[in-house]
């Protein structure tokens, strides 16, 4: 049964990319508008364009190097041969489902002007079409590569017995998430460090210095901020998504080895995401509502697509489970929806502590009235506070989906409880990063509608899309950290499962009580703090950078503040890009090389006390970051609707101050986290034949 | 040999109660200078002694519910009969030290005035020796308390044999320790909203809406904020510092008996503590200097005093070690060496990254050119960075001190050696607390020189004094932590050995695989941030009410602002008790709460967990909040002696924000935390019977 069911993974993947093609054309047909549009579209695109440029010949050296490393690795026997190919694909797979969605994005962000003349409903149809042709590419591609890499080790170790056989796949799939993981650390790294230095260095010097509005044509760092959007919420965020689908996918199968559910439990993650492609694929016909709509009506219409999708998943898999599995394991089935719901659930909170039709954020507006102090204040404890539901929630589901699955009698099968709640989670990637990413190109239609002087109510329909993308971008946030979490607690059972694969005789002490642990649990939980910092300060010193260029091109060129000569905008655009390509550096160099020092010293348990440490310390940080920032933007964005003072009021500036420091919160340290706490692990998985025959404390 | 030493604890106590009350004495003698600045003074005292009466009440009445609730579940034979009773002393000794250390606090703040009218280092001895009381009071206190029960204790359970004699001391010493905890909780939390709450309150309308200086007399809210320094700094930082102290020792005799050292293991924490009293009496001698010596040499001068007792504890305890413990047991002298350098080298670190005389914080003085944004990012990053070096400080300690005790060998050796690394750090509290606390009474001697229009250069001495109150005070802070991450780890592994007493039987599963523990881990890193919160919105509320009312003054009292009137100072005092009463109880319900819940549903592997996840996200939050307030606090003033435009500058206006974000985090949220892990701690090793009986999953 399940061997006929697995080609449904290759054929889930060509239907997605077939639709993912048909919607980028039906985009395409639409008109970018005038020449003023188009030109500015095409210098936000050639910025795009360089920066990936750039960025992938970077990224190339690294993957160059890695590749030479673990070949020596696969010489010396630490490794299979296939790793470093694994690898590269992993890497290549994800670049390149950033770099299309990013294309699409810089193609539709001046369509969407456009057709927000027309409605606002029109505007809406262009920018989903273009998140939806970026959220299938990813699912698209990520299914693809796992199926062929399925298929070929499937085919090279016939003839091996059943159970050494899969063993041998699913170790090989894993460490090709090593790969997607890396490459998801720089774009979501160098793309947030991009973007938010644009932001902050464009608002710094023209909104508070100058006195000009956002998007003003004459800020030199406007086209920065909006290539910004493109390579950080667009291209990092597709990377970002695409390693914790596979992730999530190839951790679990490699769970099926030790729950003994042999070849049926190592495709049904693969099947779940192929069933989980079409229903998203159904889901977006529903993305739609009446020509004259509200912007609460197409929030309607956006949450109707991701519960379809999520209605016929629950459904599908039902039977998915009872065929493949049988009915002995129908907790298997209910693991995937303990996974499912808690992805709605965060999404549902994280809504409510940062948008402004909620307490919270009206209440953070509201320390605006006694400055700025009162505002970081607020929104530092906003964002602490909201870690608790989360928290409670993927508590909920990772005891429900453990127990569900048998965890009680077996605790292999409680694992792959876990890791199949996160396939589950993850199985509406399609929609759910449909909605997420069509919010930088709402963005994006705002920008050229303002500087290509449109009028009024064309911005404020484009405004009304980019509110409405704030909303989705916040719920797909909470997504992306909390599919992330229930991954990297199926990738630590499965470096714990690779190290009893490897040496079958290694006794582990994984008490919290053996201080190898417990040391592992320290350095891990501090990690997330150093990282952040580390992309943090990246972001202050590249925003420097632009502040410096904005002044001197105020300055020195005559007429630009009369609107009679034009700024300087590649010259922003290239600052961001080499400062995001150096700073992104360091912050990658801790996420590879502290597994491997922290394994060298205290060993394998040292290193499964890290992850722990990481993962739990990283998860609560990465929503208090995301929320605080989520919840700052939208509390200015209150204010600016008219409240305490409304815009250009004392208020107003005290709010301002929070959406800046929010700004890299979370849009470049927060999500960054996530990564980290995956590649880690992956780093981990793939170095444990090393770390097992070299470390110190054994 | 050892029942002999034993009697040094009540000696070595009785000689520390004794020496600081010599040296009050010898402070009461100075003279609180004119008859204006003796009625500052009066004030001063007077809100700090209501505020203590009003908070004593409060704290009273939670203690009969407890006292009850222990009782009842003595009666149900949860617990031993001695808990309720030495719950109420723990929390009584606790509230003692406090009490007095404050007491002294405020009767030498005029008088260290007084004192600075002749020298600098006149004004240094009179406010270190109010320190050093504190200090002595603290150390001498928890040594008292702790000697009555170890000898009732011992004469109670004679005849019983050896072991289970040991047993059955320890068992009800460890519980002594949470009435210590949940005072010092109280003191801490309600303290520190007091103190940040008067201060972030008088800064926003005094200084920057009013424009007028900090401790200028026509503020209303100026005689709150120097109670404040009283309340929070001295009396809450002399509770928690106590109930480090004890539980360090309590724990890591509770430990001995896992160690199979018996009672020479029991008494060994005891007598070093004793010698650490008698070493920091030494110390004291040691600190002074020239009449006419500058800062360097006074921050010198206490540096001198500290080093001297550290050495004299490392000398002694060699001999005490190889003749209570024998040569074999080298190695947990080794331990308190570990413990005693990780405390200095935190300490140091500390004072690098949030001192001004350092690159981190003047950087940080430096972003305050473009704006409050760049400030709170730039000190929210140095904050997470500097997580990293105590981090592995600590993680060097617990490694070094657990194999040198014999770890490798002894499990049950290993866990001791981590707890006699506490021991030691902490065997100099009574020097180190004293250069802290010395700070707070500097402060206020600065207020009250400005209140009563003394000659600039008595505020300048008194200003001096202050900032190195500031480095002393970031010291300290780091030297809270640091012993409260080693204590509780000693804690955590107090209540598996507590869980073994009960139940022998019991099957641990410590595993950071069990669903139980990792979900500990997740719901353990979260409190501290949900702590966290509670305590930061519980300041803003509390410090927008002080604003209400001090924009209320000014209008409705005429001739304030141009000092014909006076300004009605007990209001803002009884808003600021009232305040911190109300606002303390939901943080300390979510202390005492947690551990409880978390047990009945998870079981005691859940909570273990929870403890270690608690004690490692709580340890890095808590040094990222106290650091980066401290450099927040430090680059205002770094700005304030001139540079980057100097005082009134916008980039003073920048700085203000920042310092004014890093109250609540360096003197309120921050330093709660640390009680919290070992609040937690307490509470689960009080409730283990009960959770063990009562638990949903075993």
């Amino acid at each position: 049964m399940d061997f006929n069911l697995i080609v449904l993974a290759p054929v889930g993947s060509i239907i997605a990319l077939g639709f993912a093609a048909y919607l980028a054309f039906s985009v395409m047909k639409h008109s970018e508008g005038t020449d003023e549009m188009k030109k500015i579209a095409a210098s936000v695109r050639q910025g795009a364009n360089a920066y990936l440029k750039r960025q992938y010949t970077g990224v190339a050296l690294f993957f160059v190097a890695m590749v030479i490393i673990l070949g020596i690795m696969a010489f010396l026997g630490y490794l299979t041969p296939f790793v470093p190919f694994a690898f590269l694909t992993g890497g290549f797979f994800s670049g390149l489902s950033g770099f299309l969605g990013m294309k699409m994005a810089t193609n539709s962000n001046a369509r969407t002007a456009n057709a927000a003349k027309d409605s606002l409903n029109k505007g809406l149809r262009v920018a989903f079409s273009s998140g939806a042709v970026m959220g299938l590419v990813v699912v698209g591609l990520g299914l693809l590569d796992l199926s062929i890499w399925y298929f070929f080790l499937d085919w090279f170790y016939t003839g091996l017995p059943d159970a050494e056989r899969i063993q041998k796949i699913t170790s090989a799939m894993l460490t090709f998430g090593m790969g997607a993981s890396s490459m998801a650390l720089f774009a979501r790294v160098g793309g947030g460090i991009f973007t938010k230095a644009a932001d902050v260095g464009a608002d710094l010097v023209g909104k508070v210095e100058a006195g000009i509005p956002e998007d003003d044509p004459r800020n030199p760092a406007v086209i920065a901020d909006n290539v910004g959007d493109n390579v950080g919420d667009v291209a990092g965020m597709g990377a970002d998504l695409y390693e914790s689908y596979v992730g999530s996918i190839v951790s679990t199968s490699a769970l099926a080895v030790a729950a003994g559910l042999g070849t049926r439990g190592v495709t049904i993650p693969l099947i779940m995401a192929a069933i989980g492609v079409l229903a998203s694929i159904i889901g977006t016909f529903f993305v739609r509502s009446g020509e004259k709509a509200e912007q609460k009506v197409l929030l309607a219409a956006l949450r109707r697509g991701v519960y379809i999708s999520s209605a016929i998943i629950a459904v599908v898999s039902f039977f998915l489970v009872r065929n493949v599995l049988g009915s002995e394991h129908m907790g298997v089935y209910w693991a995937v929806i303990s996974g499912l719901l808690a992805g709605i659930l965060i999404g549902f909170f994280t809504e409510y502590f940062t948008s402004d039709t909620y307490k919270p954020t009206q209440n953070l507006a509201g320390t605006s009235l006694t400055g700025p102090a009162t505002v970081i204040i607020g929104g530092i404890s906003l964002g602490m506070a909201s870690t608790a539901i989360p928290v409670i929630i993927i508590s909920v589901a990772v005891l429900a989906s453990y127990y569900l699955a048998g965890g009680a009698a077996d605790f292999g099968m409680g694992l792959y409880g876990i890791g199949i709640a996160a396939v589950g989670m993850l199985s509406t990637l399609g929609i759910t990063l449909a909605t997420d990413a069509y919010g930088p190109v709402a963005d994006n239609a705002g920008g050229i509608a303002e500087m290509s002087h449109q009028k009024p109510e064309v911005r404020k329909r484009t405004d009304a899309l980019d509110s409405l993308g704030n909303t989705t971008a916040a719920t797909g946030k909470g997504f992306a950290i909390g599919s992330a979490a229930l991954t990297a607690l199926a990738l630590i059972a499965a470096f714990v499962g690779e190290v009893e694969l490897i040496d079958p005789s290694f006794k582990f002490n994984l008490s919290i009580m053996n201080p190898s642990v417990l040391i592992g649990l320290f350095i891990g939980a501090m990690l997330p703090f150093l990282f952040a910092a580390l992309t943090m300060n990246a972001v202050g010193r590249a925003a420097q950078k632009i502040v410096v260029e904005v002044r001197r091109q105020f300055k020195e060129i005559k007429g630009l503040m009369e609107g009679t000569a034009q700024a300087d905008y590649a010259t922003c655009v290239d600052i961001c890009t080499r400062s995001a390509q150096k700073e992104m550096i360091a912050p990658a160099f801790v996420a590879i090389v502290a597994p491997i020092v922290v394994g060298l010293v205290l060993g394998v348990n040292g290193v499964a006390g890290m992850l722990a440490g990481a993962a739990v310390a990283g998860f609560v940080l990465a929503i208090m970051m995301a929320n605080s920032g989520g919840a700052w933007d939208n509390a200015k964005k209150y204010i600016e609707a008219g409240n305490h003072g409304g815009k250009g009021s004392d208020s107003h500036k005290a709010a301002v101050v929070g959406d800046t420091v929010g700004d890299p919160f979370k849009d470049t340290s927060g999500p960054s986290i996530n990564i980290l706490i995956k590649l880690l692990s992956m780093v981990s998985i793939v170095f444990a034949a090393f770390i097992l025959s070299n470390s110190i404390i054994k």
